[in-house]
């Protein structure tokens, strides 16, 4: 009896070290996620390869996708197109395998609305964990840039509620056990496997 | 600044092997949590201590602590009181570590009614016919005890929807793998992190 795979989204705020986090859960031997790649309409870097890092295509080809509903989110970065096939999503989703976004923020907005079923990881720069030593410790700022920091901070909180977990990018191996341990308990939530156990049962 | 710990409620049918599995969590060397010993009134089994595998109390002692309001949760189980004495798990808990308790279905569910923000995982047989082969296998029980027990363990599988996770004991070390997996990840749940900055944010 195959269960549908899990959608797990890796986002947080630029800058943050998504993509490194993302290289270095693939590298390990027991990474069993399908990393979903990603579209765009920039140009191809020294050693980009079509397929493998990016599916490149032209903003026409583009539009046009994003007209037929093809895309799971997208977002116009820098003044290029970035955004997720959907089909392929789906398809691994149903064939029982779990896949792995690594995407911006905005377009994380957009697959929670389609996927709220997904498992959406929030990865936090470490930056805010010493937050309150920055902003009152040096005893140096001004009552005006103490009050500007903690709305930022709090603007920055509120976004994480989205999300189902909030992992601190403090140290890349660390980052990356607990999206391992994350992902497993997801696999063991019993709204995802209830449905399993109460088949079981009729069989006895 | 420390956050209070998690209540892990390990429980799930009798017979299933939530002691085996509690003791193979406690046995590794990584283990952070501090187990609460539960209270009975049944007989110890060969082998097993007061003070270690359960306190173990007469009727009379036992209704005492009910009346003064002592027992987080207590159910009267196959003729015997079973039962979590409430002051150290509270004070463990407020002192920042995460509490394990193994109990019996009856009891995690008044658990969860006083601490719903528990984590409560349930330990799942294989299948119903392999735990009746655990419930027989003992042999120490009489036809009409595991008759009861059947009975209930059906009635128990059905309670499994009140549970956040499903651990299926199929191999012990894998069930304590998903055990620590589901810790893990549970403190990076962003309800319970999100109290943390946002207790941060407040110390202005």
């Amino acid at each position: 009896m195959k269960d549908k795979g899990i959608l797990i989204v890796l986002s947080g705020p630029s800058g943050v070290g998504k993509g490194t986090v993302r290289k270095a859960v693939f590298s390990r031997p027991d990474a069993k996620f399908e990393y979903s790649i990603s579209m765009t309409t920039r140009k191809p870097r020294e050693g980009e390869v079509d397929g493998v890092d990016y599916f490149f295509k032209t903003r026409e080809e583009f539009e046009d996708l994003i007209k037929k509903g093809k895309l799971l989110e997208y977002a116009e970065y820098v003044g290029n197109y970035y955004g997720t096939p959907v089909d392929y999503v789906k398809e691994t989703l149903e064939s029982g395998k779990d896949v792995f976004l690594e995407i911006e923020v905005q377009g994380a907005k957009q697959v929670r609305e389609k996927f709220p079923e997904g498992l959406f990881i929030f990865l936090m720069p470490p930056s805010l964990e010493e937050l309150k030593n920055r902003i009152t410790g040096r005893g140096t700022e001004s009552v005006e840039l103490i009050h500007d920091r903690m709305e930022a901070a709090r603007k920055e909180i509120e976004l994480t509620s989205m999300y189902d977990y909030i992992v601190v990018n403090d140290d890349v191996e660390r980052a990356v056990d607990k999206i391992y341990a994350i992902v497993q308990a997801e696999h063991c939530r019993s709204e995802r496997v209830i449905d399993q156990y109460i088949k079981m049962l009729e069989v006895e």
